[in-house]
């Protein structure tokens, strides 16, 4: 690309899934990010004792993997689909009895953005309630990073944004990684207009309107609230599985 | 959509052409922002004395109107095309020789967005060079209100999201308009962060950089310089021309 200094690993944002093959290239690891509230429900989901979950695009795959006899979860719109016990909440993951299990989970947006970026790259699961360890997973590794949000059916999305900037602005902060695209400065003055208080940011965004109307909002604060747990999701093969802390740094 | 209310028109900001069809339903109105440089160009043009610009999206289609004897301009990544006279610098477009003619301009963004908004809204040419007799003009109309950025390749650009951010905080302070899309909140975040000193803001920006590097800093200057010309160019079939005074309000 234009302006990218040689050795130097770079870290950008990418909007959406609609965006993504405009800025694949040239990246390692992508870290994909929905969190309202699909990688929040993954992330949880492992540090609570879950053992894998299965990402699958359509509502279908969710079924045929439950026909045989997997837990599955699937959420559209905000929703658990009719005929699953579980949707993308993150404190429905919290139940000791998922402990070992494997769950396979389709969400309107995140699972989608999950496969798409497993096409090209590494996947780690990013979100707000794993930031910091997620941070310090990148710095560790030094490789090109591709932050990319899940949006929302294709649009971009506030809390993503949020997300993928806090991300980038902790990796450029360390003098290790650069930035040349627009849509990673943006990300990152979003942030920055947002962190006090991201909540109270995220009253002004049409998405946390959906999910007032929801009634979500204990999920939500959960999922806005940063650092609280350790996990890092990454996809092996076809199944997110905790990484390994021994990998860390 | 979601959450609008009735009978309150509404303002939306879609960041690159790639996302148009996203966006694009239920507008009246799409205003195609390229303010560097393309829309300052053009508002520039019509301003000292261009009487019509003919967009077209392809350097082919350019020399053939060239050809038929039409003055023709082109710009691709910044640069004039080999065998143009004119590219996109609105410096360019004062040359008082150009006075009642009419010109034929591609350019690498946006000529191309404004034939794309042009399949499906009245096209209003935006830019910084003209924000306040545009808002006026808005508000006046009272109508559906899409402000389509031109992007960079189809990606997400930071200018262009500052001058639709700047456009969407008037309208939505008015009162007279509502948004609901998390673009078009990021875009009112944005250019409050860069309002004070939108050339200092850009200094971080890669296109900016980009442009540095072609050595037009005079040109960006007169980009990013707010309110200096009247002029609000309009599509009337294939041709850009100036809004009749008359008709603004």
């Amino acid at each position: 690309m234009d302006m990218y200094l040689p050795d130097i690993p770079k870290v950008e944002v990418c909007f959406s899934p609609s965006q993504y093959d405009l800025y694949r290239n040239d990246f390692d690891i992508a870290v994909v990010i929905d969190v309202l509230r699909a990688t929040s429900a993954i992330a949880t989901a492992l540090e609570y004792g879950v053992e894998k979950m299965i990402p699958v695009s359509t509502v279908e795959e969710a079924r045929e993997l439950q026909k045989q006899g997997l837990i599955a979860a699937a959420e559209r719109n905000g929703e658990i689909v009719d005929g699953f016990d579980l949707g993308n909440s993150p404190i429905g993951y919290m139940d000791p009895g998922l402990k070992g299990k494997t769950v396979a989970l389709t969400t309107t947006n995140g699972t989608r953005a999950i496969n798409i970026a497993a096409q090209h790259q590494m996947v780690v699961i990013g979100a707000l309630v794993n930031l910091g360890v997620v941070c310090d997973y990148l710095v560790g590794q030094g490789k090109n990073v591709l932050l990319l949000g899940s949006g929302w059916k294709n649009k971009f999305n506030l809390e993503d944004t949020i997300c993928a900037g806090a991300i980038a602005d902790h990796l450029i902060g360390t003098g290790k990684f650069q930035a040349s695209e627009d849509s990673t400065i943006a990300a990152k003055f979003i942030y920055r207009s947002a962190k006090e208080n991201i909540f109270s940011f995220l009253k002004a965004s049409s998405h946390r309107r959906r999910l007032r109307k929801l009634n979500l909002n204990e999920d939500v604060k959960y999922c806005l609230t940063p650092n609280t747990i350790r996990t890092i999701p990454v996809l092996k093969g076809r199944e997110l599985v905790k990484l390994e802390t021994t990998h860390v740094g």
